[in-house]
């Protein structure tokens, strides 16, 4: 038993990652492919399948060594059946049943969870979280995810929605979300958010900022160049990151009061920005909350990386293994 | 084993309520006794030794027949070792060791943690959460406290502020709270802050209504006076409790849309505005989660009152022989 392995799957609209840990949480192999969208996804899961074994075979590996295959998806996943629908990147509209394929291709349990849980997860496990049991983390994309763990346990909720951070709302007459309501914390600092939240203010702005003169001009920006620019002292970006950060911290900040996490990590393409971005929105953080959280519950940049789907999908088997 | 049963204590500042429960949380006796706060509370813990050991005399029972003791306190509960520290209006200022001393005192094994989240264990396990996995409970009393079970467990977080639901920023530029920092939700929607808010408008308010005759005249005025004012009709007590349900429903929403409990339960003093208050709040609730939570968390009332506490604090028991 101790001598068992864990796969981990992050599974994503371009690409396949597989590696191979052990239970201590060590990558030993990894490898990857292209996600194979055409068909209405219908290749995704027989290629998963046939990559695992193949692997296997390479390695000269049988299925009893695994402990289990944990996998990290996107969509809506019923983690108790085995089952996503409505992953529209990977093209599965209808209900796809990758535990029960799965098992069946491999003999291997099989554990599936969606992928800001999982990368919540790897985080907490191998990365900034220090293992620790009360971990948030919130990936700031194009839009914004999120996975708490607590005392011990990630947290589902009563309908799969716990950690749906990118829904907090920051301002109830803020922008029209996809969600259909209002001020969502993805509204305004995602990666589109961000753009959103400079055009705005672009047009109130009478100066001459080089954000202002890109804008005008038509060209294309991104979170990017917003925060690039604002590093570089452009006084329009700058007032577009404080914004930003500003919410940022706000939001974090009533998590923090409420679950008062070791951490709170935050990773995802915004993140990207680093220091610059945490210092600006740790100062909001730090103001909004009370005192035994501000001196306990710490802001960090994530550390993994893109390896926090696989190392996070192969804790599921860990994870669902505890009781 | 099964036979065993538990004993919850309920110690407040005015009044320790005792009860004797079985292990699925029915109370078969109960009593209780005037807190003695003389003497820097220093009879309090010998007292509660000596009504349990009366009782348990006057019942005939023996100290093996307990699978333990829980009890809900205030103040800061270390509840790994067991002591309490700054609970006020215990007067007890220093460090006290309430398990040491009732183990001590009872040979039963002895648990303990804060009032509130003892409360919210009591609602969660026999009162409004109908014993599911995922339950928040704030209690609007003097102040704001609140509890959350989440994944069947009580969080406490890394330093024990986990659902300390008083202190969510509402708003970073209002009222100055007792914590130090601004906008905390207890400045506005406790039974303190109904009456402040309420003094504030009232400044702004140029009519007649009589919650404004009734401030201007200098009578004291309280949450119930307003709530009370406002079922009548009084236009400016309407938009005061407008006003605290607002926020109230904009910081459970948040709480909704990072946990996605089952219930949210809302108990203490203000509560007792009951469905005139839940109604406005869940408004404002509704128009600020997503949908899935939207269909999946309900707001509800706590039920059981004054015995949540007893209740709570016996179910430490089982919550402690969990893992």
């Amino acid at each position: 038993m101790e001598d068992q392995k864990i796969i981990g799957v992050d599974l994503g609209g371009t690409s396949i990652k597989f590696a191979i840990l052990t239970m201590e949480g060590e990558i030993q192999q990894r490898w990857s492919q292209q996600t194979n969208i055409l068909d209405e996804g219908s290749h995704i899961i027989p290629d998963i399948i046939e990559s695992i074994n193949h692997h296997l075979a390479l390695y000269d590996m049988k299925p009893e060594q695994f402990a289990g295959i944990g996998m990290g998806t996107p969509g809506s996943v019923d983690r108790h059946n085995g089952t996503v629908i409505g992953a529209f990147n990977l093209n599965w509209k209808q209900l796809v049943y990758p535990k029960r394929d799965i098992e069946a291709g491999t003999h291997i349990p099989f554990y599936i969870d969606n992928d800001a849980n999982v990368a919540a997860l790897g985080e907490r496990w191998e990365g900034a979280g220090d293992n620790q049991d009360d971990v948030t983390f919130v990936t700031l994309g194009t839009g914004i995810g999120g996975g708490i763990i607590a005392d011990g346990r990630l947290l589902h909720g009563v309908s799969g929605s716990a950690g749906e951070i990118g829904h907090v709302t920051i301002d109830p007459n803020g922008y029209l979300c996809t969600c259909g309501k209002h001020g969502c914390l993805e509204t305004v600092a995602s990666a589109t958010g961000v753009v959103r939240v400079a055009r705005d203010m672009a047009e109130e702005y009478a100066g001459d900022a080089k954000l202002k003169v890109m804008l005008d001009d038509g060209e294309e920006i991104s979170s990017k160049i917003v925060f690039d620019l604002a590093k570089e002292g452009d006084q329009l970006a700058t007032a577009v990151v404080d914004r930003v950060s500003n919410y940022l911290g706000l939001a974090l900040a009533n998590i923090g009061n409420t679950l008062n996490p070791a951490f709170i990590v935050i990773g995802g393409g915004v993140s990207a920005a680093g220091d610059f971005l945490l210092d600006k929105t740790r100062k909001t953080f730090e103001a909004n909350v009370f005192p035994n959280v501000r001196e306990n519950t710490k802001l960090r940049l994530a550390t993994l990386g893109n390896e926090a789907g696989v190392i996070g999908a192969a804790s599921l088997v860990l994870e669902n293994n505890k009781d």
